[in-house]
């Protein structure tokens, strides 16, 4: 797969490209069949809602689940990002986001390359985020909303919140955010489970609330550029991977067929995976 | 104003009617400029966010506000009501609902019926409720969702839910919204502001959160038959008014022409209107 330069030229202006159905919903399946005895692990790897045990985000699936590690490796997904940075990529964060029915919170309006740089010391915005819908997304299951062209702006102020969710986010104020959109608009691509949405790592973003009866379960993978590997190890290696090798990739039709994958963490997350490491490797 | 056969027929099956822009922007103008001064006030009738100091509603401001005086004696917005009910009406709810830019939470999945007949003891439906929209309603400032249909069932279980938002509501349990959803789909109407919705006192509905930077004021009226009227006065009187005289129509231009209206509570809510009172009178 390869972005056109129309392709390359709408992501350099409006910070995303979406790709409707990329993947098939037999594809999906396998995923989504998946999704509930991952979400049900007491693992650190999930991260619960504030007030409920619904599933609001579960890292690093790819290590200890055989269809996801295979997601993890597929073409379609990383080939593009390596075609903008013209090199290797490694998996900086894999998330499956749940944003479960009547029970999924917001995620307030923040950069992700803001937290990379603050918590992790990664040195410049060469790295890329990847939504993958397992679910369909509509208006009323609180679909990813940009602001398009807010990317091009660089890393913006953050606060630290650490109360609104259960899970700490350098967010954007206010009034930041009415200037921003004031200028670019606002936008909340929808599509069928097996959409793409291929995201710039300093465009603005924040999702609503899910008082629907349909999960949006998605899957969020955050490709980094080899050279621009973290430099600090201050979260987790489950939250920010410590691993830098490139992506290994797997066939077009890896999410089909079998082909075998390594699965690390499958009896369980290593002890130095779990604490701050005060120097990198 | 008169509704059509279809129309009728229409609210009997789906249980709502929307009337795009029904009021012009300029007769919403002088309520929208009015909402920041009664916002501002310090009187019980403004019940705030749990996490912020943005109003989430404002009651009975038809007592003392008088741009909102008059638009609660509106003949485009009562005469649909009174041929429904083939009866005059009055006003047993007046509220402004706030869904602050950013700060605006959601309102839990609930028929507005339920709450009627449990608090205050409103003999049957007969009550509709009206929303006028203020603010243009888009997908991004948290619209009004409902079931279509599930107004024919009547009033169904629901739990009081004191936690989740900072005005406690009898809420719906998430099986039940399912079922109905699967028969019945979910819709969200938009429009612009001066839209208008009338709705069946037992539609179920909900509201999500508003994240973006634009507010998403509405008007809530809530119109009961006469006879129809409450028989119990457990909720401060301008949350569930006591006063059952009909409403006097003033002229479809009353929102451009400053016509005389009663302000019975400009200087403040009488003091019996606060509390409970043992005995309906």
């Amino acid at each position: 797969m390869k972005l056109t330069p129309e392709q390359l030229e709408q992501f350099g202006r409006e910070g995303y490209l979406l790709f409707p159905a990329l993947f098939s919903r037999e594809e999906m399946q396998k995923l989504i069949d998946e999704v509930p005895r991952l979400y049900a692990m007491r693992r650190p790897e999930n991260v619960r809602e504030k007030d409920s045990d619904s599933v609001r985000t579960n890292f690093a699936a790819h290590m200890y689940s055989e269809p996801f590690a295979r997601l993890a490796r597929h073409p379609r997904m990383v080939e593009p990002v390596m075609q903008v940075f013209e090199e290797d990529v490694y998996m900086h964060q894999f998330k499956i986001n749940g944003k479960m029915a009547f029970d999924g919170d917001v995620w307030q309006w923040h950069q992700d390359y803001g937290t990379w740089l603050n918590d992790d010391q990664m040195p410049t915005e060469r790295a890329m985020n990847i939504a993958i819908f397992l679910d369909d997304v509509t208006e009323f299951n609180g679909p990813l909303m940009f602001i398009p062209g807010s990317h091009k702006l660089g890393v913006l102020d953050a606060a630290h919140d650490l109360t609104t969710t259960s899970y700490p986010l350098w967010t954007i104020d206010n009034d930041a955010i009415r200037k921003l959109v004031q200028r670019g608009g606002m936008v909340a691509p929808k599509g069928p489970a097996g959409t793409m949405i291929m995201f710039h790592s300093c465009l603005v973003h924040a999702s609503g609330s899910n008082l629907s009866p349909w999960n949006r379960v998605s899957v969020y993978l955050s490709l980094c550029a080899v050279s621009n590997h973290i430099r600090r190890f201050k979260r987790p290696g489950y939250i920010a991977h410590r691993d830098f090798a490139p992506i290994q990739l797997l066939p077009d039709d890896c999410l089909r067929q079998a082909y075998p994958v390594d699965l690390p963490w499958k009896d369980g997350t290593p002890e130095e995976e779990l604490k701050p490491m005060l120097k990198a490797a």
